[in-house]
């Protein structure tokens, strides 16, 4: 990064990145920040990879241009279509996805090198998480579930409780039972980290919970090194659509307070 | 409508208008229709009222210029914000929406005028439902409820069972309570009537359920008269991305199977 005072550029398709955010945050504190959510167009989790690519591509040249040093794809399944050609078209600067360090520690954290990964039904289909994981160990036994309605749930703010949880052991219940059972599970979406509680109370104990945005979080740390963290802590927000409903929801996955009238609104 | 053959053209968000298609098939079934899915931009219900407006009128577009001869808006969202500025763009074919009909049933259900009407957050925060009862009868009581779930739910084809019970008890439990309770509900989303079992369910009994898909079907028979069902029975798909997924989840709403050879994506 050329220089580390030019915030970082994060993006998502709407204000799940915004966990990402929050841990980039707690881990570069004195970084600044430019946010946008892609609200207009959100989710991208049931679009194809041609348009979701397209979409990525014109977030990424829209942080470009307000001078960002560094990008970071907070949205799996941006990342899953994208990365590679974020990263071509950006080779100036440290482009980071969040699949690459969930996979990494997703291996690092099981025993048995078998690890569930769960996300949004393209970036599950799509087979990123698969395919990274098997990068770093090709004898690692990697099983997907597509978790549609974690996303829907996060957004209402119905993060806990029975119905969180009734929801959670549908969709997790049979992926860890008998003796091949995983020991690890990868949240693969932005949205899910908000519905941790849940899902650990549907889990057998012992399984190791993998969150993506701390993971990329540390990624970004590691990356920037030195160059990070000059920026003064300021964090810009934008969006493509709905101020008032990207501060609302937004300050749920932030974990602080968001106001309508700092949210500017930008046509992609 | 000029040419009594020409396609009817019926558009949503998704595949959530396709309840309403499948009803227009029912009163009409010898027309022919033209059917078209923005699933790149899924979901309307939570996006700005001109997001939505500029959407809808690339909609109605991309169906006139396939020479349709009246235009179905069935999207509830699309109906509350763009339904008069594509009455005036298309005055020369009828051009129909879903809240108007599901306005006039409810009035005409509802013995004690107090009416119940859940949607999409913009369908609700927009207020096209308690202004189009107000119209019909300035007494009326309107109450409102946001059940934005009830969308994912659908869609994921868990419509029915304890876990839907419980998500339609949450958001319909006390809208229902007292002696001012509400007899009549619409069903303000066209996702909605899937998860009709459901929400039946947590009802007390007696409630009239009003379902927007059937009544918009009986407006546009009406409305077209003689004119209508002369186009062949046939269905022509499109949508703007994701035609397998499309074909899946669509074959649930329209309650019979659709492949994605069938749909032709478009790029508006």
């Amino acid at each position: 990064m050329s220089d580390p005072s030019a915030p970082i550029g994060v993006f998502d398709s709407g204000v799940g990145g915004l966990t990402v955010l929050r841990a980039l945050r707690r881990a570069l504190p004195s970084a600044s920040f430019l946010y946008l959510g892609d609200t207009a167009r959100l989710p991208y989790g049931t679009k194809s990879a041609a348009t979701v690519t397209r979409y990525s591509e014109q977030c990424a040249a829209a942080l470009i241009e307000r001078g960002i040093g560094c990008l970071v794809v907070a949205c799996n399944t941006a990342s899953a279509f994208a990365l590679s050609a974020l990263e071509r078209r950006y080779a100036d600067i440290p482009v980071i996805g969040v699949i690459e360090p969930g996979a990494a520690a997703a291996v690092a954290a099981s025993a048995s090198q078998r690890i569930a990964v769960i996300g949004t039904e393209a970036t599950v289909a799509g087979g990123a998480y698969q395919a990274a994981i098997r990068r770093l160990n090709a004898r690692a036994e990697v099983s997907t579930r597509a978790c549609s309605l974690f996303v829907a749930l996060a957004e209402e703010g119905w993060t806990e409780g029975p119905l969180a949880e009734a929801v959670a052991r549908r969709y997790l219940g049979g992926l860890f039972e008998g003796e091949a059972a995983p020991d690890t599970l990868v949240l693969g979406c932005t949205h899910f980290p908000a519905l941790e509680t849940a899902i650990r109370a549907v889990l057998p104990p012992g399984v190791r919970l993998v969150d993506s945005a701390a993971t990329t979080a540390a990624a970004v740390e590691r990356r920037l090194g030195a160059d990070s963290g000059r920026g003064g802590g300021a964090v810009r927000w934008l969006a493509t659509d709905g101020a008032a409903r990207f501060a609302r929801v937004g300050s749920l996955f932030l974990g602080e307070p968001l106001a309508a009238g700092e949210v500017e609104i930008v046509d992609l």
